[in-house]
C-alpha cells in the first residue's frame, strides 16, 4: 500500500491522552490500511469451535473486502482458507455458515478437498496442474476453542505466548464442548475503532447499561481510584483479591493479566466478581443455564473476561459464554457478531430460555450501536477535535489507541511487510 | 482546503449567462469547497423564533457534514453551537428538535449549560480546565424573528446592512409572536445550487405550478418584458406600483430592494401583489388563518417575498408566513426544511385548516424537487454543455450563479479565509 | 481522459488465457474509461424496431452517467439523441418508453421536432439563434430491425460488414413485424464486463441452468473437443453439418461466422440446433407462440444465436425471438434488459402464454445474475488473481477480453479519440 504523507503526518503528530484525528475514522484510505496492517497481520478473533463442530462444517467471515471461510477438516483439525474460486474468483461459500463433503465452487464445480486442494476440475485439460491452484491458506490459532486467523504469510509469534497464558483460564469452561444458542450479527454504523473504544471503558455505562450493570461491577474496566470513586475502587479491589483467592483455590486462575500495549498479539484478562447473585451476566445474577459448563460445580465463579486486539471480547461464567468480534466493512460500518454458548447437552425451555440468556447482551449491544453512531456522525464535523481520555475510566482505550497508532507506525517502518493494495482499486 | 487547479480553472473560465459547468453540480470536491466557503463563511438562514420560543428549545441543523444546535437561553438570548462534544466527539443531540435543561452528551454525562460552558464533568480529575473544553460558538443573527448562523470566526458585516433594512418589512408581521403550525423536511435528489437556481425564476411555473399561480403573478420573480409578454408585465408593473403605494400608505413597506449581487450578505425583497382575492398564497387567495398577525387588520397585503442567498426564501401574508431554507446534504442531495407560521393564538381546525394552509407550496415543492432531480440527472451526460439563461426571465437565476462565482472567486484569493478541511478525509 | 499510469500498467501488463486483473471490475476510473472508450466509441444493442412502431415513439437508454432516447420519426425513419435539454440540462424523458408529438422539456417547455431541431421556446428574444440548440445527435444502425447506436463523432466503420453479414440470417425472422410480449430489466450487481464473460461461455451452464439445457446445447457455445466430451462434441458438429445444410436449403443462412476479435464492431452468429422438439428455446423444445414469424413456414429451425462486442445476445427461433443488452451503471452495477418478441398478430392467451414463452429465459436470468454477483464478490479479495480460462470452454470469454483489452489499447495509443472526461467530476 502505498501510504501517503498526510496519512504519515496524522499517524506521527498523534497526540497521546487524546482521542484520534477524525481522518482515522473516516477516511477509506486509512480504512483500507487498517485491513491490510491491522487485521492482515495480526490474529483476529473469529469463530468458536461449536460453530464447526463436525466435519465439513464451515463458517465465512467477511473482513472489509476480503473473504475468509473457516472449515472442520475430517481429521477433526480446523483449516481456513480465502474464500476465492482459483479460477474465475467467483465466491465458493457465501452462506454465513454451512456444512460441505468437498467445496465446490458454484460456478463451474472446481472441487476442493477441506484441506483446500483442488482435486478435481473438467475442461482444463491434461497438462493443467492442480497443485498450482489450490485454494489460498489462512494460519488458524485456537485457544481452547477460540479461533482465531492470522492472513498474514508470517503471523505474529507471540500467539502462543497469549496461548499459553491463557489456556488455563478458559479451559475449564470447556467451550469445545458448548453448544452455540444464539449467534446474532449487528452492523454499527460507525469506524470499528469507536466500537473497539467503546468496548474498552465503563464510564458510559451508568448512564447508557442498566441491564448489564444489574450484575456487572463497572470498576472492572480500566478504573483507577478518582476524586469521585476512590472507596469504591478500593472496595472493589479488596473484593477482587478475596474472590481470586477463592477461585483460585478451586484450580481457576483468575488474576488480571494486562498486555494491551507494546506487543503485537496485545490482551488482557480478569476474572471479575459479579453483583447480585454472583454467578452470571443475568439481571438478577444468577445463572441462565442449569448444566454448568465442563466439570465446573460451582455456580459463583463471576465471569472471567478476556479482551483481545484489536478486534473482541469475551465472557466466560459458571454456565454460559458469550463471545463478541468486530470486524470493519468499511470506514463507517462495523459488523459485530456475538455469540451465546451454553452446556451441549443443556435444553432449551429446560435448562435454558433463550430470551433470559441474552437479555444483558442484546439490550447492551443495541446500546451502544447508538453510541458509536452518533460519535461517527459528531467526528465529521470540521469542528470535531480530538478529547481528552479520563485519566480514571479511560486508560484501556487510550491502551487500544496506543497499541493501534504503534501497530501502523511499525509497518510504515517496515514497509516491505505491508502487502500492495490492488493498483487504482 | 486545498483547491485543484481543474477547479480553479472551471471557476476563472466560466461563461456568464449560461448554466454552470457539470462539476459544479456533481463534484464532491466542489462540495466541499461550498460547504467551506459559501456555507461556512457566509450567513445561512436556519429557523425561526418560534422554532425555540422557550428557554432550553433547540433545533438542529445539518449542513453537510457539519451539525450545529440553535438554543434558546435561559436569558432568551439565542446561542448556536457545533453539535459535537469537546470529550469523544459524540453528537450532542440527534432530534431535529427538543428542549434540554442543559445540554448533557448521552456518552459520558459530559455537561453544557445552555451558554455552551462545561459546567459539569466526571473522572476528569481536578486538573482539568473545563474553559477549554466549551462548546465551540457560532454566529447567531436574528432579522425580526429570522435566525441566520455564520459558522466564519469573522462573519461578513454586512448582515447587519440587511437588517437594517429588512427590519421594517418584517416586523409587522411580528414572527416571533407566531407558532409553527407545520414544518416539513423534503431531500431533494440534486445539488442544492440546483434548488436554489429553480427557486429564483418563475420561467417553470406555468407548466409546473398550477397551485402556486392560483395566487401568485409569474411576473414577480424576476421577469423582464419580451416580446411575448411586455404588455402583461407592464400591467402588473402598474399594479404593483399602485398596491406598493397602498401598503406604504398603511405603514408597510414594500417597494423592491435588489441586493442579489456584489456583496456578501445578497438578497432581494419586494412585497407582491396577489391574484383573485389578493390576501394569501391560497387556492382562492383568501386568508388561510382568520387571526391575522401582529397588529395587522387589513386581509390583502399581498406577498411580501424575501430572497438570501445562499439558501433562503420567504413569503409573508398578513394571515401566514412561509420560510423555506436549502441545505446542502452532498454534492448530489439538498433538504428543504418549509414553515409554516400562524398567530401564536390561533387554534388549529377553528382559526385555520392545516391541509389548507399548506396545500400551494406542499404541491409546489413537490414539482419543484421532481425538476431538480432530473436536471441532476441531466447534468452527468458527457454532453451536457452549459445552456443560456433567458434574458427576459432568468436574471435572478444569473446574479445567484454570478453571486457564487464571485464569492468562490474571493475566498480563493483571499486564502487565508478558507478553511483547511481535514488531511485524508 | 486522462488515463493514469497504474491503468496503462495494468492493460499492457495483461496476462492473455486469464481472467482480468480485479481492477478492471472494481475500479470507478476503469469504469469511467468502459463508458468513454468501449460505451462511447462503439456500436451498442439498444432496442428492437417494434420498441419504438410508431411516429413518436421512444425508448430511454442509460450508459453510465449518459442517457440517450431512440426516437421514431414521422418519417419513420429511426433518430437518437442525448437525453439532455440545451437550456438548463434537464433530462427530457424520464420514463423507460413512451409516445410524445414533440419532445417536450418538462422543465421550460424548450420544445425540439422528432428529428431533434429546436423549434420552439419561449423568452429568450428575437436575437437567439434557435439553430444551435438543437439536441445533439447519436448515430443510429439498424440491422433488420435490431437497433444500434454509437456515442462517438466517427462511429466504427465496420459496422456495415456486420450488417451486410448479418441481414440475411436476421431478416427472415422479419424482426420489424414482431410485437414485444415482455421486457424485462434486471441490475446485477456486478461489473458489465462479469455479465459479458458470464454470456460468452456455458461451461457452467450444466449445474446452473437446467432450463436453459431442456433445449439448448450446451456445445455450441463455444466449445472445443476435451478429453472428457470429444466424441459428444463431434456429435454435436455433425449434427450442426446436416441441420446447417437442411436450413440453408430453406434460404437460411445458418453457418458460423466468427468476427469476435480483431476488428471494432465484434460478432459471431450461428444457427444451431435444439432438443428435444428443435423448435424453440422452450422447456419441451416445441414453439411458444403459434403464428410463425415472417414467411417461416417450417417449426424446428433451432435457434439464429447473434452475440455482437461489447454487449448483447441474441436467439431467433421459428416463433419467437429474445434479445438482451447489457449496459453499465457503475463499476459494480450493470442493467441487463431482456425482451421477447412475437409475431404482431399473435394474441396473448392464444396464441402464446407469457409465462411458457419466457420462463427459460427468466430462470436462467436470474441464474446468471447470481453468478455475476458472487464472482463480483470474490474478485474484491485481496487474494483474487487472475485464474485460468479452460481451453476447451471459454475460448469465447477469452476473444472477449482479449478484444476488449484491444480495444482499450488502440484508443490509448490514438489518444485524440479518447473524449476528455468532465474535469474534476
Amino acid at each position: 500500500m502505498n501510504i501517503s504523507s498526510d496519512i504519515r503526518n496524522l499517524i506521527s503528530n498523534r497526540r497521546t491522552g487524546y482521542t484520534l484525528p477524525a481522518a482515522f475514522y473516516l477516511s477509506n484510505e486509512i480504512n483500507l490500511l487498517d485491513i491490510d496492517v491491522i487485521f492482515g497481520q495480526h490474529w483476529i478473533f473469529v469463530a468458536v469451535e461449536p460453530d464447526i463442530a463436525e466435519p465439513g462444517d464451515y463458517v465465512k467471515v467477511d473482513i472489509g473486502h476480503n473473504s475468509v471461510i473457516i472449515v472442520r477438516d475430517d481429521d477433526m483439525s480446523i483449516k481456513a482458507f480465502h474464500n476465492v474460486c482459483r479460477h474465475r474468483g467467483s465466491q465458493l461459500c457465501d452462506a454465513q455458515k454451512g456444512s460441505v463433503g468437498n467445496i465446490v465452487c458454484p460456478y463451474h464445480q472446481w472441487t476442493y478437498n477441506l484441506s483446500g486442494e483442488l482435486i478435481h476440475n473438467e475442461h482444463m485439460g491434461e497438462a493443467f496442474d492442480k497443485s498450482q491452484h489450490h485454494l489460498k491458506p489462512v494460519h488458524v490459532g485456537n485457544i481452547a476453542g477460540l479461533i482465531f486467523i492470522c492472513l498474514a504469510d508470517k503471523p505474529p509469534a507471540d500467539f502462543e505466548d497469549m496461548k499459553a497464558a491463557m489456556t488455563p483460564y478458559i479451559a475449564p469452561h470447556r467451550l469445545a464442548d458448548c453448544k452455540v444458542a444464539l449467534q446474532e450479527d449487528i452492523v454499527e454504523n460507525g469506524n470499528w475503532k469507536l466500537t473497539m473504544e467503546n468496548n474498552r471503558e465503563c464510564y458510559h455505562c451508568v448512564a447508557n447499561h442498566p441491564e448489564l450493570l444489574a450484575s456487572m461491577y463497572e470498576f472492572g474496566f480500566g478504573y483507577q481510584p478518582s476524586p469521585e470513586n476512590a472507596e469504591k475502587v478500593q472496595e472493589f479491589r479488596d473484593l477482587i483479591t478475596s474472590e481470586n483467592n477463592r477461585w483460585a483455590a478451586c484450580g481457576l486462575p483468575s488474576s488480571e493479566i494486562d498486555l494491551l500495549d507494546g506487543c503485537p498479539t496485545a490482551y488482557r484478562t480478569q476474572r471479575l466478581p459479579l453483583e447480585k447473585a454472583g454467578e452470571s451476566q443475568t439481571m438478577d445474577g444468577k445463572i441462565a443455564s442449569q448444566k454448568l459448563l465442563g466439570e465446573l460445580t460451582q455456580r459463583n465463579l463471576g465471569g472471567l473476561s478476556f479482551w483481545t486486539q484489536p478486534n473482541s471480547w469475551h465472557h466466560f461464567m459458571s454456565d454460559h459464554i458469550v463471545t463478541f468480534s468486530a470486524l470493519p466493512i468499511d470506514a463507517e460500518h462495523t459488523l459485530v457478531r456475538s455469540t451465546w454458548l451454553v452446556h451441549k447437552d443443556a435444553v432449551e425451555g429446560v435448562d435454558y430460555d433463550i430470551n433470559r440468556l441474552s437479555e444483558v447482551w442484546r439490550a447492551t449491544n443495541k446500546q451502544d450501536s447508538n453510541l458509536v453512531e452518533r460519535t461517527q456522525r459528531g467526528v465529521k464535523s470540521d469542528q470535531y477535535e480530538p478529547g481528552p481520555y479520563s485519566p480514571y475510566t479511560e486508560e484501556l482505550v487510550e491502551k487500544f489507541t496506543n497499541w493501534y497508532i504503534q501497530r501502523l507506525e511499525i509497518a510504515i517502518a517496515n514497509k516491505a511487510n505491508v502487502i500492495p493494495i490492488k493498483a487504482a482499486q
